[in-house]
């Protein structure tokens, strides 16, 4: 063999063993930048900072959210405002957020978490909220930045009596 | 610059190119292939064939899975395993799913995707059921195979009435 072919082999190898561990610290970090989104998602939530909420989701029409209140689906960024708005408008004061057995995999610039989440608040009408949900997130690297693309949340039904389970604790 | 130098800088730059065009149709090859998942998955559905549904699960504990009826969550396998027996069994005859608005999305070995989900069938009570569901799922490749690690599946609840929403058609 040339040594220049060798060299060429040599850095050939290089370079596939440098793009395989590039991959799998990118998946690493991908899980720690989406799990920063969370928090930054929580924070505004708690504050019910709607701007500061919405910049965390994409723009435009990748957003499809499924939330625990009809229709059977959001589609498009403005519609899941104009829902946030609804629901934040509910509450006096603050809110609080607490996640259980969160899970996050990302790969590249895809990524999904699951959490048991906890929300309370105190309601405009007098009532507290103090719920346990199911949330389920997809999320995407869009020109450099984590954004939201799809949101799950819900709690389970018991199909005897129709009712949602709305005081389930993990 | 030596020739050698030169081979070598041409080569490094044909294999960065290549492996960005190498991870772009991956994402679209793992988008078609996940979407093959979901076919086989409606097909072992439609049949009540728990053994095909249950091979396109990730063993173990990978497994946790938020599902319309309770508890809050399915953790492991053999847990959701049950579930989904004990479901199946409820109907007499074949069950069909159609899926509407579906969308995947994948980089490297993880991807997710979301659909509204109606699920039809006869129940061995008499009754038929007929129902849309939203269904988000989260999925890995692993050791070369696209597996199932999460479901989020769920419709939405009526805050007037505390009532699931069991009849809503997209």
């Amino acid at each position: 063999m040339k040594p220049s072919i060798r060299i060429l082999l040599l850095a050939a190898l290089c370079l596939l063993v440098s793009s395989a561990i590039s991959q799998n610290n990118k998946s690493k970090a991908g899980e720690t930048e989406i799990k920063a989104l969370y928090d930054r998602w929580a924070k505004a939530f708690e504050a019910r900072d709607l701007d500061g909420i919405m910049t965390l989701y994409a723009p435009g029409d990748e957003v499809v959210a499924y939330d625990i209140s009809p229709p059977l689906q959001y589609r498009g960024k403005e519609a899941y405002r104009k829902h946030y708005s609804d629901f934040l408008s509910l509450f006096d004061g603050p809110l609080h957020v607490e996640f259980r057995d969160m899970r996050v995999v990302s790969s590249g610039d895809v990524g999904f978490l699951y959490a048991l989440e906890r929300v309370s608040g105190k309601m405009k009408n007098g009532q507290s909220m103090d719920m346990w949900l199911r949330a389920t997130s997809g999320v995407q690297k869009i020109n450099g930045k984590w954004l939201i693309v799809h949101d799950h949340i819900s709690v389970p039904t018991d199909f005897d009596t129709g009712k949602s389970l709305l005081t389930l604790q993990p």
